[in-house]
């Protein structure tokens, strides 16, 4: 079956969650302008959002909004923020663990699509994506950076591929 | 400074979570001797419990268990079963990867207390620990396999040492 | 010496395998067209093919063929199947453990040239390769997607690069 | 249930594997002593004997025994020799990558028994075990080193505890 | 904070080192164009060379150069040479293990500038870079091929994105 | 050839170092009691004591160390101090990726020993050591807690193991 076809008969809808990793957002002291996006975004899609959070730099903090996120019926799960270099960023370093399979290919086509935007400042993005299985469901994990622009990016990825993503991992 | 006089300069209680962790007990078709157990014997020395719960064999349900013991401000957790060799036994393959340090001589003196009960039998015993730092906290987290007898073992063990681990790890 | 060089200077001719990994195509309940591709194609470039087996998307299945095979001599093993995220798809996760040294160039470039056929459909692309030293020997091992296109998109990248790998990873 | 009752209801007969990983052993240049033992002692509980390989200090070799003797049903398989630190010993480096789970008590187990007979000695005593789980089966596979010595020691540990972790790794 | 801005904003000059992996370069037989390209090029940039040493092939050996270079003050650490697939080629296998985050997207764009002059052939290109941290200070890595076109690919997006990089990594 | 006899003919000397890991004695506020103590105790012994370094507990600190005395040709590295859970403590974190092998026997005989002394107290005791090779050469790395007593378990265990680790990392 080719990628075409596999677009046409995946499920059209989904539920998702945004989980905005950033220690101001999650204390009110700045608009969470990424997350408010991802939540537009994909709600003008007319998938369901089940799940929205700021949390902050934290490594449990984070993992618990996830599974949050898992245990109200999430199939997509977008995090935005903490994907960089700084001392403070462990939004990879805390979820990669949990992937039972990771899609390199990700991180990689985010990059090349942020590439013709930015050129070579890339080598800064961090961004990857896994798929997670627990309790007979899987969800997808998309880690993007928390830039107005990179949440742009992924959406645009997402838009396309996420049913695409779901369909198989769920068999 | 020696054992004997860390042990005397330790805080002498602290707030304790208990999982138990099993299909059967999660949904309540049988009673959680061995974290019932647990519960009364931690509190039997002056401690608080902070968190009780049964969950299944299901790797978010058990990592998400360990968030919410630490939200609720666990400083020690204890795990009890899903550490054999069955395809349903998870909770070290959950936990450890959240460790950002384990403790290897924790599954060893384990190992080494149940082979003068069980001889050769702690082949299969599977148990460890590790300690997880996040939010400006570090957490003490023991797996224990879930018969009466390993929570008996554990709880000698830790009844003494507890106090020592935690005053280390919040150094 | 530059790549151009290489190119020539490298040996023109290699023993190859070709491994499918697919359930179905393991039982003879469909036809291995990916399979009978890789063979026709690289054949047809003058090289040898010295082990073909189609086998079923199970660990030890994918790792007894890979040792066969190099057991016959092949310098090339290619696998096409198994590498999505449907929860029986554990080519790459069989395989990897086994790599000396993993390619990463090899998936990147793989998606790269996907990506101008098929978009951002690339994200569910997990193709990776790696070098295998054992008795003397090196063996290039590639793990290609099972899709008709992908088996075509593997072969124009190897047709061009296997001799230089091949005379890399032998020295 | 308890440890001895466990014992009871384990099947009390199992298919084995023997692999010795010697070098010399696998050229015929030495006899094989301690695989021999191991045969015999196995074979002498009434256990049956479906694969034995004398494989030189190489990865792929080592891998590829152990993948035989699962395709002869083997349930239980036990490597001798290889477990050392010079740079020719690599079974363990070679078949700890293919375990699902590993037994870190088994190593203790040994270690300590073997602690009774040569002291500190064994600091140098690197052996271990695994459960691989592949196309429905799982198979429980033991590295021993490969001195008289250690097999002896290895089968009293395994003659006891054996039946007890198939049946655990069959569930 | 947009990238343009990022790039205004960030430190102009830094203090780098640049270590050539080389048996014969260490040795003195043959003339090390790659290291000298890169001193060249970054200290035309107005950048501070602070340490440059050709070693051989060795794990023990890079690892040694780059916390001399570290020592000295090192900001950005640049390699070249060791990142193939022969036997001695070990300079990512020794360094990647040493960083506290890998920059992923650095091997990513240099590949994607390699293809564009040399195509397919950059499946053979393992290039990388990652960010240490040690003593309250952050080094960047940047691990390059040996060859004089690839130090020049690796210059060109060097001297773009480093300032931004160890702005980042030093916050 | 049994135990024994090993020890006999393995060489009787060998040429040490010894890496103390604290921040307070790298800095001269603290007298290096251990440290001191496992010059003398070795070197009472006819070895040759060829590096000394007292580092504060910082990854490359320690790194650089090791390879220093690597360079200054020791055969074995003794490191006493950062074995611990608090948050400065990093020397098994630091050295562990650099082994090529190792030994988790010496790890469990350490605590053996110490459980002997302090009993359960050992489930804090990180101790571990390893192989590294590295031109040609190979070196033992043994990483002891700083205490007193711990350097002392740890001499009583190496005078009797060290010529015998040493012979066969050597083959």
């Amino acid at each position: 079956m080719g990628v075409e076809e596999h677009r046409k008969t995946a499920p059209k809808r989904f539920k998702f969650a945004v989980i905005t990793v950033s220690d101001t957002a999650s204390r009110g002291e700045r608009e969470d302008a990424s997350g408010r996006f991802l939540l537009k975004a994909f709600e003008g899609e007319g998938n369901e959002n089940v799940y929205y959070k700021a949390v902050p730099d934290e490594k449990l903090s984070i993992i618990g909004a996830l599974v949050e996120a898992f245990e109200r019926g999430a199939e997509l799960i977008i995090t935005t923020g903490g994907t960089g270099v700084t001392h403070r960023d462990v939004t990879i370093e805390s979820l990669r663990p949990l992937f039972d399979k990771e899609l390199e290919g990700f991180g990689e086509v985010f990059r090349l699509r942020s590439h013709d935007e930015i050129g070579t400042a890339v080598v800064l993005t961090r961004a990857t994506a896994g798929i997670i299985r627990s309790g007979g469901r899987a969800v997808a994990v998309f880690c993007l950076p928390g830039s107005p622009n990179a949440v742009r990016t992924g959406f645009e990825i997402l838009r396309r591929e996420a049913y695409h993503v779901l369909k198989h991992a769920g068999e």
